[in-house]
């Protein structure tokens, strides 16, 4: 079995269901492309097992706690780890996680941003290590994010 | 004649001169930068044929409806588009479509930033196709923008 | 002596030392990875010679004027060119800045983000020139920044 995947079984972490269009919206975009040696992912949101994009949805700092925020961030990493997976077959082709914009919605005067940037990071670097997932970042507050989502996460990666 | 200004002329789609800087400002960067097969873009304003930064302006969601959020998205494409012209030649030359952010200028409350940034993607789409122009892409919402324009969009692409 | 540094010295301007965490958060990230010929560079913020994340805190257009936002700005650039010469050695080897997302924690209302990012941008150009400092940019708007800071750049650079 692939490591990436065997390591997020040990962490009873499942990977989400291709992304479900929320209704009302048309999503004329792609979730990753991939072109030589680079795969870009558009800005992902939490989803459920189903790929429902789930709550709790809200600010954090108003509707969501620091720690919700989190476990919202690590569930966007998941999001994310489930369309490379299709798109790339394999999660261990992943040979260098490069760019995060981790983007908070956030209550006003909520500046605590990083802390819940850090549920996606921590789990990109338990499952891929400090060398191979260690990437560069911002972990910012925005005005609104689509749907009232609490967190969403663009990124960059290298690929084998 | 070109392909995809064909398309632009049969669309009655007009690309603007290059940017007036506004009054009061300097801009001291460039608006494309072309390196090996890739092509990085600023932030781009909507523009009238002149090259004005044009409105509406203001926040979607209070001065700007959805609609006019999403005409909005769609003159920031040609903007881009009238830019990447004049640095590649020709727009043909564009391979691939690979990340936008979509940033909306909201009000407090305004949480379809999807749909205000779909102006872009859908003309992008239109003109290059569902691969070339199957782009990767974040539509978020801001606090402020640059001198109250209601979008601004930034982008890479792969060039031939 | 490396010539950038060599203009630094010129200019009166020091390098900070590494980021010294602040209390209370951790930072699971890298702050520059380099791969092949690019290097990507974490979102910072203003550092003291020290190291220490600085004030003056708040938002750009209540606790800060554009001048002091301007500053920021200029400290932000001071910030990833300690962390670029700690990572390549010589900060002659960026051959070409790409990209820049520049980032103001803004009041409501305050849209002058344009002439803050001046502040990293012209910094930029007054060391490396108008070729290979020329970088396409966005300057925006945050609702939040972490721990208040009023502006954070992220950014990418082709090197040699």
């Amino acid at each position: 079995m692939a490591k990436i995947e065997a390591k997020l079984e040990q962490m009873g972490l499942k990977l989400p269901k291709p992304l479900v269009t929320p209704a009302g919206l048309t999503l004329p975009f792609k979730h990753v492309i991939v072109r030589g040696n680079r795969a870009y992912i558009s800005g992902h949101a939490p989803q459920d097992p189903e790929g429902n994009i789930c709550g709790p949805f809200g600010k954090v700092g108003r509707e969501l706690t620091v720690e919700q925020g989190y476990e919202a961030a690590k569930l966007v990493a998941l999001s994310i780890l489930g369309d490379l997976k299709r798109e790339l077959g394999d999660l261990d082709r992943v040979s260098q996680w490069l760019r995060a914009l981790g983007m908070v919605n956030v209550a006003p005067g909520f500046n605590k941003t990083t802390l819940v940037i850090n549920g996606f990071s921590e789990l990109i670097l338990a499952l891929y290590g400090p060398e191979r997932g260690g990437h560069t970042r911002s972990a910012v507050g925005m005005a609104e994010l689509p749907i009232d989502i609490p967190v969403e996460i663009e990124a960059e990666v290298e690929i084998a």
